[in-house]
């Protein structure tokens, strides 16, 4: 399988965590898009995913499939070796679902939003509609997110209970996106800042 | 099992929906939140479901379940019979997990930040900051993926190709909003309005 996506960036992390979680990154061939340049935002590529982001995933048959938790929940479902990050039963599932999407609408979105509307972004080319109000107040979202994540952690080894899931990859992503934009992690924060620690040493994030 | 919620509001209609495919409805003990007098916002109601929003489902256990797609992820895993809601396999899980998430991000949430921030919504004292200038790009957003909607079932019986699933509900749901908010569906997308006519008359929602 193939996937386009450009290294380094948040969701394009979140992927290619799950890929070396469950052994998988050599089965892909990873195609570089030239983001900064705009090649996501181009007929062609709008051809392989409409949504014009990365990444996207292209099976062997063609079929594209884009929108970050549908690949990583590909992901999860074709390699059963290695952690299941999207869980085992229905409790399980439901649970990780639900962590992983406050962590990505509260936190990684919500950071996304503040850097793409409330900061100069990607720069005039690329960011072509800016609301400064609604970007400045995702940067509350996510602050308040950190809060309450970290609150989470108080309680819990990881984001959605005992073992580590798809949940934590988000989240972790999120702060990466954080440092990033230049939205601090409180150091009050102390549950969040050790979980964070403790999820950079897995080697899918590690190596 | 326990389900907070109210009756006629978008979410609460997605898992009410899943609940009949699913034969499940007569499982649940559905608890009214008083969401016109701010109850979902209230300590005791945050207790259960931080979000401050409903639906929120309680296991026996006392677990609760909140965001729309987590309940609907339960509820799938937990009640084989019925149709697959989420897919039984990588393709089909992705597929659903993408064209549901279209729909949500691009249909339904973009249509409630419509009405909640560029209307008066649920009124001054529950909406207590609206963004007009976003509330009103997401109008457009919602109306741009009425007519990409439109394009997919032009080629495809259901969202995520031959089998009703989530991307259908959550789509449905979006639909009936708009309906609310007076976001019109127009006249020339007749694929998306021939889908609405053969969805609305499932035993799931016309009953």
């Amino acid at each position: 399988m193939k996937i386009y996506d450009i290294e380094g960036f948040p969701n394009p992390a979140r992927v290619r965590i799950a890929l070396a979680e469950k052994g998988a990154t050599s089965d892909v061939e990873f195609v570089h898009v030239d983001v900064l340049g705009g090649e996501h935002r181009t007929e062609a590529f709008r051809h392989k995913n409409p949504d014009a982001a990365v990444p996207c995933l292209e099976l062997s048959d063609g079929t594209h499939i884009s929108q970050c938790n549908a690949i990583t929940e590909y992901i999860d479902a074709a390699y059963t070796d290695g952690p299941s990050l999207t869980g085992t039963n229905a409790k399980e599932r439901a649970r990780i679902s639900m962590m992983n999407t406050r962590a990505e609408i509260g936190l990684l979105n919500a950071v996304s939003t503040y850097f793409h509307h409330a900061t100069p972004g990607l720069g005039p080319d690329l960011e072509v509609y800016q609301c400064g109000e609604w970007g400045n107040k995702q940067k509350e979202v996510a602050e308040q997110t950190m809060a309450y994540l970290d609150g989470v952690l108080a309680n819990n080894d990881y984001l959605a209970g005992e073992a580590f899931s798809m949940a934590d990859i988000t989240a972790f992503a999120g702060l990466s996106f954080a440092d990033f934009a230049k939205v601090e992690i409180p150091a009050k924060l102390t549950n969040l800042i050790a979980w964070r620690e403790k999820v950079s040493s897995r080697p899918s994030i590690a190596a």
